[in-house]
C-alpha cells in the first residue's frame, strides 16, 4: 500500500468528483493518500472539499484532503491529475450555446463549429505538468477525451490517458436482451464515442445470434412498452442504435450510438421516431433534464457537505462506482492489476490508425504501466465510414488550434450538415466567436486572440 | 523508331479519339504503328476509324488503322491499351440521371450515389489485359481515373497510368494575370481533380505575388468585363477559384475549383455568385452546351469521315494537341523522354497518403518508364479538408464496388450535403437504381446484381 497525491482538476464538477471520492475513500490499497481538490469556483470547491472530509469519515477511510484555488500549486508534488475541468461542457453555457446556433437554424447545436477552449485548457495544464510534476499521469475525464488524449500525447512528454464510461453500454445490451452481463465476454474499440462490439460472448459462445433474434421479435415490444409506460428508450437499444448496427455491421456502444449520423438527429420529429419517447437525452428538453438533474445532485451534495443530520453515505451509499479513475491509480501504484477500457495512443494497438491517434481500447493495468492489448482490426465499413472520418476531424480540430487559422473553424461549420449556405456559415461563425464568455474562459487564452484569418483573407 | 500496337477502348469517343489520332500521325517515332479502334457503337467505331485513315493520308503518316466490336480481340498483341470507355460518364446519360434526381430535390446530380460502372468496366478491361497483354500499359482517360488508377493498381498486375488534362489549368492562371505560360515553372500536385499549385514561378521568382496583386487590382474588373462582354468566366479564375484560394492556402488547379465545396453548387443562383455569368460549365444548362458542342464537333468528324469534299486537315489542322497519351507511349518506346503529369499509384511520391492510393504527380518519362518525381507534402490545410477527404470516399466507392455492399451506396448518398433526410435518401437510391439502362450497361454486370443489402437488413 503506497501513499499518493492524486489531484482533481475541475473538482466542483457533479459528474465526477461525488464518485471520485467515493471510490477513493473504498479503496484501502491508496490508504494515507492526499486528495487535492482544485477548482475556479470557490463555493463547489468548498461542497466538494466538506464532502470529502464528511464521506471519508463516514466509511473510516484514512485519506487527507486539500483545497485549492491554484492551479500550479495544486500539481505540486502530484502523482495523479484527475481532469475534471471544463469550460465548455459546462450545462449552462451548452444551453446558451443552443440557443444561440437555434437562431442560425442549427437544431440542437449541430453547428459543427470546432472544439477550442477545453483543449486548451488540457494543453495548459499538461504544460503545466511537464514543468511542475513531470513524471505524474494525467487522466482526462473532461471531453472531448478523443481530441484532448491525442492533443496532449503529442505536444507533451506527460504520461496521458482519457477514460469514458461508455463502454458499459455492453451491459445494457446484455441485460436487455435478457442475459447476465457479468457472464459476457465482450470488445468494444476504436475511439471515443466510437466504439463497435467486435466481440460479444456468452458463456463462450457468440451472443450476436441472440441480439438476432431480440431484434427479428423482441424490440419492437420492447420500445411500445416503453412507450406506453412513459419511459424513455435508452439510447443504447434505440431504433437507431438498431439500424446502426444493420447499416455497419456491428453494434454501437455506449456514446456511439447518441451520433452515428447526421440523419438520426436533424430535428425533434427525427429525434423521436429514431430515439422513441420525447426524442432521449439529446435533445433541448432531454437535456434540460440532465440539467435538472445536475442541479438536484448538487443540492444533496451541499446537503452532505454542510448539514449536520444529513450523512454523506445515507445519501450516497458504500458501493464504489463502475468509474474506473481510482481502480487505475490502485492498478499502477499497489500492482493490483486490472482491465480496463482506456483511450491512449495507438502504437499499434487498432491496426490502421496512426501510432499517435489516441485509440479507445481494452488494457491491461499494473505496476508496469497501461498496457493496451492488440485488438486488430475493426471491418473496413466501420473504418472507412467511422473511424477514419473521426480521425479526421479530431485532425482538422487539433490542427486549426495548434495554427490559430480562422478559416478552419468555417470549414467545420460548412461541414455540419444542417448548414445550407455559406453565408450562414459566417454569420454563426462570428456569433459564436462573440458570445458573452463564460466564467472559466477565463482561465484559457480568448478565442478572438487566438484564432486569425489567413493572409489575403 | 519502334512500331507497337496501340488499342483505344471506346474509340468512338467524340473528347479522345480525334485528338489521339492527330497526335498519333504526327508522332515520326510511332511509323508503322498499329492503332486498333474498339467500341460497342458500330456506326462510331466506322466514323473515327475512316477519319483515321483520311486524316494519315493529310498527314502522310505511316500507320495502320484496324476496327473491332469485340474488346477480347482489340486486346491481342497489344502494347498499349488507352481506355476512354465510359458507362455513365455518356453526355446523354449524365442528363437523363441529372433529371431525375432533380426530382428528388437534387441540384445537378449531386446525389453523392458512388460510382459503381465505369470502375467495374476498368477492371472488367485491366483483367482482360492480364490474360491477354499482360505487359501491355493501359493509359487511363475515362473517369474517375482517381479511382480506377488506383482500383487496376491494387486489384491486377497490369501497369496502370491515369491521365488528365485539367493540370494545364496552371496556363490559363498565368496568362489571365498577364505571364507568358511558357515561362512558367510550376508544379500542382494531389489526386485527380484536387490538385493544388504549391510551386509557381515566372522566369524565376515566385509568381504567388503577382497573382495575389491580380486579385487584389484587377480580378473584380476582369469578370465584369466578361460580364459586359456576355462570355462566361473560366472556372479556373472564377470567384470560387480565389475564394478556394484564400481558403485553403494554394491555387485550385484545372477540375479542383469546379469543386471545392458543397457550398459553391447548392443551386443555379448559387453557381452565378460563385462562378459568374450563367453559372459556369456545371450547371444544367451548361451541360447542355457542352453536348451541343460535343455533337457538333461529331458531325465534323463525320463529314472528315466520309464527305468527299472535305478533309480532316483542313476541318482540325495539323498542330499536335496537348494531350499527353501519345508522347508518353513515344517515351516509353523510343525513350524520347518528356516531363508529364501523371496518375500512379503513390509508392511515396507525395508524402502522407499510402502506397497503393493512385496520386497525380509530375513525373520522368522515357524507356526505363514512368518515374514520378517525389513532390514531398501539401500543406495540413490541404490535406485535411481535401487530400484525406477525397481519398476516404475513393476507399468508400471501392469497398463498396468490392462488397456488393447496397448499404455503402445508400451511406454515399446520405454524405450528399444536398441530402435532407434518411427517406429522401433511400428513395433515390431505388430510383437510381431503378433507371432504364443505357445501351453500354450490357457490358458491365447489372448493378443491381451486384449490390445486395447486408444480411439482417
Amino acid at each position: 500500500m503506497s501513499s499518493v497525491k492524486v489531484t482533481i482538476i475541475g473538482a466542483g464538477s457533479v459528474v465526477f468528483s461525488l464518485g471520485l471520492v467515493k471510490d477513493f475513500c473504498l479503496t484501502e490499497g491508496l490508504a494515507g493518500s492526499k486528495v487535492c481538490f482544485m477548482d475556479i469556483n470557490e463555493e463547489r470547491l468548498d461542497v466538494v472539499y466538506r464532502l470529502g472530509l464528511r464521506y471519508a469519515e463516514d466509511l473510516g477511510a484514512n485519506l487527507k484532503f486539500e483545497r485549492t484555488l491554484n492551479r500550479e500549486e495544486s500539481l505540486q508534488d502530484a502523482d495523479f491529475v484527475i481532469n475534471t475541468a471544463t469550460v465548455t461542457h459546462n450545462e449552462y453555457f451548452m444551453k446558451r450555446r443552443r440557443e444561440l446556433v437555434a437562431k442560425f437554424g442549427y437544431f440542437y447545436g449541430h453547428s459543427g463549429m470546432p472544439e477550442y477552449h477545453n483543449l486548451q485548457l488540457m494543453l495548459d495544464v499538461a504544460r503545466d505538468m511537464e514543468r511542475i510534476c513531470p513524471d505524474a499521469w494525467v487522466l482526462q475525464a473532461g471531453n472531448p477525451v478523443f481530441d484532448g488524449t491525442t492533443l496532449m500525447g503529442r505536444e507533451t512528454y506527460i504520461k496521458a490517458c482519457g477514460l469514458c464510461h461508455g463502454h458499459y453500454g455492453y451491459r445494457a445490451i446484455a441485460r436487455i436482451i435478457g442475459l447476465d452481463p457479468d457472464r459476457v465476454t465482450w470488445q468494444a474499440p476504436g475511439l471515443n464515442h466510437n466504439i463497435w462490439l467486435t466481440h460479444f460472448y456468452y458463456e463462450g459462445k457468440d451472443a450476436y445470434p441472440l441480439l438476432d433474434e431480440w431484434i427479428a421479435n423482441k424490440a419492437e415490444a420492447y420500445w411500445e412498452e416503453l412507450a406506453k409506460a412513459g419511459r424513455e428508450i435508452p439510447a443504447q437499444m434505440s431504433p437507431s442504435a438498431i439500424h446502426q448496427y444493420k447499416m455497419f455491421g456491428l453494434m454501437p456502444v455506449g456514446d456511439t450510438p447518441r451520433g452515428g449520423g447526421w440523419w438520426y438527429h436533424t430535428d425533434l420529429e427525427t429525434r423521436k421516431r429514431w430515439y422513441g419517447g420525447s426524442g432521449g437525452g439529446d435533445t433541448p428538453q432531454g437535456r434540460d433534464l440532465v440539467l435538472k438533474h445536475k442541479e438536484e445532485k448538487y443540492e444533496q451534495m451541499k446537503q452532505a457537505a454542510y448539514d449536520a443530520k444529513v450523512r454523506p453515505i445515507a445519501l450516497f451509499g458504500s458501493q464504489k462506482t463502475t468509474e474506473q479513475h481510482i481502480p487505475i491509480i490502485d492498478g499502477l501504484v499497489n500492482d493490483h492489476e486490472g482491465r480496463f477500457q482506456v483511450n491512449v495512443l495507438n502504437n499499434g494497438a487498432l491496426a490502421g490508425l496512426p501510432d499517435d491517434v489516441a485509440v479507445e481500447v481494452p488494457a491491461v493495468v499494473n505496476k508496469k504501466g497501461i498496457q493496451p492489448l492488440c485488438v486488430g482490426s475493426l471491418p473496413p465499413k466501420i473504418m472507412l465510414e467511422h473511424i477514419y472520418p473521426d480521425w479526421l476531424e479530431m485532425e482538422r480540430t487539433l490542427e486549426a488550434l495548434l495554427s490559430g487559422d480562422k478559416s478552419m473553424l468555417l470549414w467545420g461549420i460548412l461541414t455540419s450538415h444542417q448548414t445550407r449556405s455559406y453565408d450562414q456559415a459566417v454569420q454563426v461563425l462570428e456569433a459564436l466567436l462573440a458570445m458573452e464568455p463564460n466564467e472559466p474562459m477565463a482561465y484559457v487564452e480568448d478565442i478572438n486572440k487566438h484564432y486569425k484569418w489567413p493572409k489575403n483573407w
